[in-house]
């Protein structure tokens, strides 16, 4: 049975690294499955994601002989399993119509993931809809001045829990700087618009006082400046004159499901890079 | 031969109004094509456009008639032709795309209008590759401290020609707010933007460098706030991490053509009523 | 508190139609809350939908006194409450996507119907992730030979619950002609393609096989004739020659949910009138 | 000055072919600016682009050395310049909306070709709209019986331009199969629909009487199967019951012009490789 590795890299470009990633791999024995690349030419930026049966090859012999060409390049790089489900922590408040979608997407397989904790601002009954199984739910409300100590606990569930991601699905507070980097490259928040338009509070009820003919969603990585990290997809759909901030909230809540798994679907199959404020996405 | 005629309207919303307007009509023996109403319940107000095939009654006599009605109700009112072509005077500056596709969108009878005046603050030249027929070209360019005459200039050949509508299709210049005045309402900018996103200068390169992943277009009525007045048409498409600004503005230059095409169409058939800072869109 | 009423209608059409109803609402103290009229003149008929608050009127004397209007112009009509929750019976198979979307979606308030029976042609447990909460569940298997009786079975518990409409969300089987022509009008299925395009069985594997660059849903009324029963809602997404055939299954799922979610919203809130073998959608 | 060239090639897959053939690129000196594969698992079979600067080897030393590879893997494979402008004939009839699309994107630097020939089976009068310049127009009217002396002609105007690529920018004639083989691979046609929704005539005619609430349009390769070919790009927007035949046509032009204009860049620019009857699509 075929236990697929995914190599992702990036480095300043220059002439031969596709090859010598390729030879190494092929001379290792690896036979390749799916492969891309991106040359950033305004940044001279090199990045590649390669997943490729190792065949007789283990990751960790693999990473051992790469690390040798990884330094030659000066990468950032990273060899792992594809299909190891990554553990994930979801954070959630009121609305939970993209955590409902995410675990439903979980259970039938079309995630790769293991949830391996729930937690909220707002007691279990908040969310009473949907059906969390056996994932461990954690009420962590936010009292005046206990911001900070609320963060700490959710950092200790991470660790605990060995959290690879932490997903924003709704989650209705704004993370402290400390937080936000703690979490970096590795938390991903659903915004309700279409960046960079309508950042912060309500942006359905933004887009409908400014008259704008279509809403959006965008999911991105969370850093210290608010609905300002590196964006990984977004959606847009047309609206129109008749339809009131209930109509958009409606509107926009499949847009956010679906971006915001999008975006979790990608990471999870390492199929985003960081390039900067921005980011290389790499769709098959 | 029919020569159908619009009656567009709004007033404060109460019971009645479509019943004694439509009732209005049907006495004079007019015949409805289509009709579309719009109850805007947050503001209270009131929003109707009727096509309608007069039968015997002239305009004339409609007009007169129906002011008894339109005073009653408070409403601002409008019955013209439906199918009179407006006069229409184009603006540009170097890039022609929009100039172009408008162009040949008349000519085949899509739009219903008659372009009177291409103005442009470049010569012909820049736009050599566009056939303009018969139509006047004017180049008014804009000299420091000319800005003020060169807009009288605009405004002088708009009064001659019998100008309707003032299509701004990417015309680089920003209006001063006299001159957005004199044409208030009946302006319409295209933005290479999705508003509010990205406003002002280089749009697609301020695309670029935040990293989002779709690009837009907005056409609105130009209004003294920069790139803040009533938007009438937008839409949007994806873009990847592999998109250098120029991709994006060849990208762009498509969803430009049509989202300022189909404002300019729904403007030209009187679908388009302002309602404050928004607008009341019918489509058929 | 205000209870408002959907009038819906359809004749020939003829001049005064409009004027008529609207004067008629007025007369009995109703004020319109929404109103579309469709005049179609291909076919000579008029299609109408009020939304309105009856004021102090009852449904049942308006009603009544409509009678005579719908007589006079040989309408269809039906004029009932706008917001009762219509009761539903959802019909699933193996693949529950459909059926967990829209019993989150009327959870949560979005849609207002009254799930009264979930009916499959597999036990409960193939369909183990989706909560079902207190919905009667039927498992009616059928056997060789045995269709005519498990569709007997069917619309008695229809009958019996008095559901109004059925949905087939992803019921994998085919209704025979009698099954279609009773619940003529009032059964929608959600076909995992865009129709007319790759009618009949595995409609994600004749896509790859043919090589299409989209893929779609189409959600439209059961008739005896396959997968060519009046349309009411269709979307459609790009793919790409990476996408195998397991992969269209995923992104279709994304695209059946909120196709056969819009088709049911349209159709639980009287928006939709057949007309022939097309339809008349009125969106807000 | 750089003068890029594109390696295109498609084998049966088999491990180190990336290697082999990056690493063959590097010992020439080349530099690779953007590259693609795609690994058919279910087809065994191997796709790849690669653009490159080839530094200081000449285009035909590379050609020679790489034919050994080639072999080896018994490859299908093009070495040429990027950026050279490739000959293309446009077809047409009595609709020029693609045709002036297409000649307004070359006349501004979007599309690297160089129109030798417009011929169509109407008189030049018949687009009369349309700016040809200094194109060679020729008027090939097909009488009875004549089409195979006219399929000569045009066969003949290609082989005297040198032409490379055909575009039937809607010719409403159906090609022979002898003509449809002779072009094989190098004749876009765009047809007006969705296929395989709508084959044969009047596309928006057939939608309309079955009531699609999408219209879309797709361009392929032309092969022998009327509307049967490799596709390569399409798109759909959305109607409503309100559009008539006239409106879909106006809406579908637009959607034309687009796909078509994808198409043919993505052509262009050596991005399409065939993959039996369908194809891969290399996008930047």
């Amino acid at each position: 049975m075929v236990h697929p590795l995914v190599l992702t890299l990036s480095c300043t470009d220059r002439p031969g690294i596709t090859a010598r990633v390729t030879s190494f791999l092929f001379e290792r024995g690896g036979n390749i499955l799916e492969a891309q690349q991106f040359n950033d030419r305004a940044a001279d930026a090199f990045f590649m994601r390669v997943e490729f049966d190792p065949g007789g090859a283990s990751a960790d012999s693999l990473r051992e002989d790469f690390a040798a060409i990884a330094g030659a390049f000066g990468m950032d790089w990273k060899l792992v399993s594809r299909d190891r489900p990554r553990r994930v922590l979801i954070m959630v408040s009121k609305f939970d119509h993209c955590l409902a979608d995410l675990l439903y997407r979980w259970r039938i397989g079309e995630l790769a993931m293991e949830p391996v904790a729930i937690v909220s601002n707002h007691p279990r009954e908040a969310i009473g809809h949907t059906h969390l199984g056996d994932i461990p739910f954690h009420y962590l409300p936010i009292s005046r001045d206990g911001k900070a100590e609320q963060e700490a606990q959710v950092r200790k569930i991470a660790e605990r829990t060995g959290a690879e991601l932490v997903v924003l699905a709704r989650y209705m507070q704004i993370l402290s700087d400390e937080q936000a980097s703690h979490f970096a490259g590795r938390c991903i928040n659903i915004h309700h618009s279409f960046l960079p338009g309508f950042k912060g509070a309500k942006p359905y009820h933004q887009a409908y006082e400014r008259g704008v003919k279509m809403i959006g969603a965008s999911a991105h990585y969370v850093t210290s400046d608010l609905d300002e990290g590196p964006i990984i997809h977004q959606a847009a759909e047309p609206i129109s004159h008749a339809d009131t901030p209930e109509e958009l909230v409606r509107k926009g809540r499949e847009i956010e499901n679906r971006v915001l798994a999008e975006a979790v679907r990608l990471h999870l199959e390492e199929r985003v890079l960081l390039n900067g404020r921005r980011t290389v996405v790499f769709r098959s």
